[in-house]
C-alpha cells in the first residue's frame, strides 16, 4: 500500500440505467441472497433520461465505509449493502496508478474503506426502480474501482443481492434475469437478450403520478404474497415459464402484438397476486391519502384509454405496465404510435394552467414536436381521440399527472471519465455538494432571525412535531436543508435548478418541485416565480 | 280448463331473499345452463331488509307472457327467462280452485300465459345480487302457481338457469351451490348448510357506494376471465375446493376467525382474477366517472380500516367481502363488533350535513342505538378509533357513502298470503301500479304547459339528446315517468315514498333519491323538501 503519509484519493464514476420489467419479478425463494421464484424480463431505459450516477472513492484516510444518496448520508449497515461490499471486495485485484503513485494490492482492499455518492435523476422509491439503477451502479463502479475481472453477468449476481431487479440494470436493451437453481445463487444472473439497437423503434412514455415513497415496500410486499397468496406459486411455476419463452420470441421477432399482450397481461397478473395477498396490496393506489387515491385511479383510466385505443386499431399500438408504484409505463410500437399516445395522454391529462409544458413533458421532447404540440394552447386544442364515441363525453383530468417522461430502450452501465462529473471531491473524497454546500448554508444563516429562532427552540426544547432537526450546524425542516436569507444562496439555488436538470429551463412548478425536494425556506415559491419569470433565456425563447 | 267466457285470474305472491357469497362464484363451464367452474357458499340476507317480491298470475285472457320489473315492462325474450319458464312449465301439475271455479290441468300450462311483476327493495344491478333474488323469486312463485311438486333444491337448478347465484337464494342461512358434474346440470344445485338460526350472532353491514348499474356485466366479465386469465383454472380446481371444506367447518363450528380469513381472502382473490383478465376488470372502482372512482376507492379504505382494527384486536372482529360491484359487505362476529364497526364507519364516512341519519343507516336500526348514536351530533362527536395512531391524522370522507344497511342472516323464500301485497291487480292481472298510475299520470298532465310543450316537440321532431320519450301517452324523461302539475299526484308521490320503504320517514335526500329513480318532474327536490319538512310524524318524533 502507498505510504500513509502520502495523501491520495482514487475515484471511479459510473452511470447505470434503470429498467422496467415486462415479465414481472415478484416473490423470493431466498430472502438473504435475493433469489426469485421466477425468471423475469425487462427493458433497459435510456440513461439519458433516467439513470443513477455513482462515484466511489478509496483512500487510506477513510475511517469507515460511507455513502451519500441524493446528497444525504445514509447508513451502509444494512445487509444488502454489506453483501454487495463483501462480494466485491472478495473479487478485488491489484490496482496501480503510476501517475498518482498509488499501488493497492488484492489484499489491501479488505482494510481500505470506500466512500460512495449516488444521485438519481428521478424520484427515489416511487416505483421507478431507483434501487435497481442504484445497486447496479454501486456494484459496477466498485468493481471498476477494485479492478474486479468478472464480466457484467457475474457482477449482476452481486447487484442482485442489493436489489433483485438491479441485476437487470447491468445490460442495455432487453434483459432476462434467470432465476437459477443453485442454493448459493451463483446461477441467478442477468443475461442480455438483445441490445438496445435491436428494437429501436420502440418509444417509452412514463406517466409519473406521484414522487412520494410508496407505502408497502417491495420486500415486505412480496414476502406477504409468497406466504399468503394461493395463486403466486401457480403463477411462478406454470404461467411465467411459458410467458418467458413467448416473450423472448416476440422480442427476437419484433412481434409487437405478442409483446404488448404479454406485457399488459403480466402487469395485470402482478397486481392480481398483490391483491390476492393477506392483507391485500394495492400498488396502483393508496388507501391513506385522498389525493393519492385519485392519482392511483388515474392509472385505471390510462389502462382503459390504452385498451380502448388498441381495440379500435385492431392491433396493439401501445403496451402498458405498472411496477410496484403508481406510475404508468407505456411502450409504443413506434414513433407514430408514441405521438398518437402522447396526444391522447395530454388530451385526458392536461397540465394545470400554471404548469409550463416544457416541464410537463420531459426527456425526448421530439415526440412532443412530432405530435404538433408547441405550447399549452396546442394541448387545449387537442380533439378527443376518435375511438371515444360521441355519446360518452370525453373526460379530462387536469393536473392529476405530475409529468410525462419520453424515453426509449437504452444502453447498459458506462464509466464516466470526465472527472467534473464525479460526485465526490477528488481531494477530500467527500460529497462535492455536501462540503461546499454546508459552508454556503452556514453562511446564509448569518443574521437570519427565523433560523436563529428555530435553532434556539431546538436546543432548548426539541419538539418532534415541528419537523425540525439540526446536524453539524445545518438546520433541516422535514429533513430538507434550510437555506438562510443572507447572501444570494436562495437565488443561486433557484437559478441552478431552473437552468439545469432533465427539463432544462423548467417552469415555476417543476422548478419548485425539484428545489423543495432538497431545500426549504419560507416563501420559496415566491422566489421561484420571480427567478423563472425574469429568466433571460426563457424570455428570449418565448419571444421567438 | 275453465270456460273462456268466465274471466278469472289466479295469482301467487312470494318474497325471496338476496345472498352474498363468502366463497365466490366466478366462471362458468356451460354458458347456457349456467354451470359454475367451482362450488360457492353464500349467506342469505334477511328479506326484511333486502328482498325481491314477485307476483305471478295466470289467466286465459293473457295473450302472451309479460313481466314488469320495478314497475317497468321488460322483455321476457331472453334465453334466461325462457329457460326458467320452460323448465317450470314442464313440471307443472293440475291446479284447482273450487271457490273461484278454476281448474287447470297439467297440460293446460303449455298454452296459458303468465304475467309477472317483480319489485326489488334495493338498487338493481349495482352488485347487490338483485338478479339472484329476482330469478329465485320468479322460479319459486311460478312453481307455487303451477303446483310444481319439486323441493327447493330441485327448483334451485331451474333458478340457476336464470342467474347462477339465484340458486342460493332458495334457502335461508348458509347455502352451498354444488357445481355438479352432469352435463345437463341436474346435479348443479343449492344445498342448505345451516339455517339462519344456527349462527344468529352474526350482523351484516352493507356500505352502499352507488346505486348505478355496474359497467361490466357479470356474464361477460366471467366469460372474459375464463377465456383469458391464467390463474382462474388454478383457483377453481385447486384453491376453492380446499376453501369450501374449511368454510363449511368454520360455519358448523361458529369459528369466526377462520370464517373471516376465508371470506376476506376469497373476496380478494375474486378481484385478483378479475384483474388477471384481458382487458382487466376492476369492480371495486370505475374507470369512466370521477365520482365513481372516488367512491370505489373508498372501499380500499374500508378494507384498510377493517384490516387495521382486526389486527389491533388480535382476532378478527369483522370480515369484508365485495361482489361484482363497489358495495362493501361487512360481516361482524356479533352485535358488539357490529356496533364498534358502525362507529368506525360513521367516523370515517359521516353523512353529508343535509342527510338525515335516519335515512343514512337503514335496516336494523337497533345497531345504531347500541352504538349510542341518536342524531348527527353523535356522529360528529365520535372519537377516532383507538387503533389509529396519533401520528397519522384520522381521515374523514364525508358524503362518499350513499347509505348503510344493517341486516343479518335471514330465511329463504316465503309465500305472501295477504292479497294486498300482490303486485298485480287481481281482476286485470296487470301491474297495480301501472294501470292505476298510468291513469293518474295522464290526469296530471291536464293543462300542464311543460308537458304539452314536450309532447308537441316529440311528435314533431324527436331529438334523442333530449332524453324524452312517450309511450301510451305517458311522457318519460330518461325513462322515468314525467309527473304533471295537475292535481295532487306530485305531492301524493312524495308523501308515499317518504312514509314507506326501507327507511320509513326518510330524510329529504333519501326520499328524493327513491323518488327520482322512478319519476321525474322539474324542481322535484323543492317539493320533497316541503313535504318532508312538513311531515307531521317527523315533526312529532323530533319534538320527542
Amino acid at each position: 500500500m502507498a505510504e500513509q503519509s502520502k495523501k491520495w484519493v482514487l475515484m471511479v464514476t459510473a452511470q447505470t440505467p434503470t429498467n422496467i420489467a415486462v415479465i414481472k419479478y415478484w416473490g423470493k425463494r431466498d430472502e438473504n441472497l435475493i433469489l426469485a421464484i421466477n425468471d423475469s424480463i425487462s427493458v433497459t431505459l435510456d440513461p439519458a433520461h433516467l439513470c443513477t450516477t455513482t462515484t466511489v472513492a478509496v483512500s487510506p484516510d477513510f475511517d469507515e465505509d460511507r455513502m451519500w444518496l441524493n446528497g444525504k448520508e445514509i447508513s451502509l449497515a444494512g445487509g444488502r449493502y454489506q453483501n454487495c461490499l463483501r462480494e466485491i471486495r472478495a473479487r478485488a485485484s491489484d490496482v496501480e496508478d503510476e501517475k498518482k503513485g498509488i499501488k493497492i494490492t488484492k489484499n489491501d482492499w479488505q482494510n481500505l474503506h470506500v466512500h460512495v455518492a449516488s444521485y438519481n435523476n428521478f424520484p427515489t422509491a416511487a416505483g421507478l426502480a431507483s434501487s435497481a439503477a442504484g445497486f447496479a451502479c454501486l456494484v459496477f463502479s466498485l468493481a471498476k474501482l477494485m479492478n474486479v475481472q468478472e464480466d457484467n453477468g457475474r457482477l449482476s449476481a452481486i447487484a442482485r443481492q442489493g436489489s433483485g431487479s438491479a441485476c437487470r440494470s447491468l445490460f442495455g436493451g432487453f434483459v432476462k434475469w434467470v432465476m437459477g437453481k443453485e442454493e448459493d445463487g451463483s446461477d441467478s444472473i442477468a443475461v442480455p437478450l438483445v441490445d438496445e439497437k435491436h428494437w429501436d423503434e420502440l418509444v417509452i412514455i412514463i406517466a409519473v403520478v406521484s414522487s412520494r415513497q410508496k407505502e408497502t415496500s417491495s420486500t415486505s410486499g412480496m414476502r406477504d404474497t409468497v406466504e399468503t397468496s394461493s395463486l403466486i406459486e401457480h403463477r411462478a411455476k406454470e404461467v411465467v415459464p411459458k410467458r418467458i419463452i413467448k416473450m423472448e420470441e416476440a422480442i427476437q421477432n419484433h412481434d409487437f402484438p405478442t409483446f404488448a399482450q404479454l406485457t399488459c397481461s403480466d402487469s395485470n397478473q402482478f397486481h392480481a397476486v398483490c391483491m390476492d395477498t393477506t392483507p391485500p396490496i394495492f400498488y396502483m393506489n393508496d388507501t391513506s391519502h385522498r389525493q393519492k387515491v385519485l392519482m392511483g385511479c388515474q392509472l385505471f383510466r390510462i389502462i382503459g384509454c390504452v385498451e380502448k385505443w388498441n381495440r379500435s386499431e385492431g392491433t396493439p399500438q401501445v403496451a402498458y405496465t405498472f411496477d410496484a408504484g403508481p406510475n404508468a409505463v407505456l411502450i409504443a410500437r413506434n414513433r407514430k404510435a408514441a405521438t398518437l399516445m402522447l396526444q391522447r395522454l395530454l388530451f385526458h391529462f392536461p397540465p394545470n394552467s400554471d404548469t409550463d409544458l416544457n416541464s410537463y413533458v420531459i426527456g425526448d421532447k421530439s415526440i412532443l414536436k412530432d405530435a404538433g404540440i408547441q405550447d399549452i394552447k396546442d394541448v387545449d386544442a387537442l380533439p378527443p381521440p376518435p375511438e371515444i364515441k360521441d355519446k360518452i363525453p370525453a373526460q379530462k383530468y387536469k393536473g392529476e399527472i405530475s409529468y410525462f417522461i419520453c424515453t426509449r430502450p437504452g444502453r447498459g452501465p458506462v464509466l464516466l471519465t470526465d472527472e467534473s462529473q464525479a460526485l465526490l471531491n477528488p481531494e477530500t473524497g467527500l460529497p462535492k455538494a455536501a462540503t461546499q454546500m454546508d459552508e454556503e448554508l452556514l453562511a446564509s444563516y448569518e443574521g437570519d432571525q427565523e433560523v436563529l429562532q428555530a435553532t434556539t427552540m431546538l436546543s432548548s426544547n426539541p419538539d418532534p412535531t415541528l419537523n425540525l432537526s439540526i446536524q453539524q450546524g445545518i438546520l433541516r425542516y422535514k429533513g430538507k436543508a434550510w437555506v438562510g436569507k443572507h447572501g444570494m444562496l436562495r437565488q443561486q439555488l433557484v437559478t441552478t435548478i431552473h437552468t439545469s436538470g432533465l427539463g432544462g429551463h423548467s417552469g415555476v412548478w417543476a422548478t419548485y418541485q425539484r428545489l423543495k425536494a432538497i431545500f426549504y425556506w419560507p416563501d420559496m415559491m415566491e422566489q421561484v416565480k420571480v427567478v423563472v419569470q425574469e429568466c433571460d433565456i426563457c424570455q428570449r425563447c418565448k419571444d421567438e
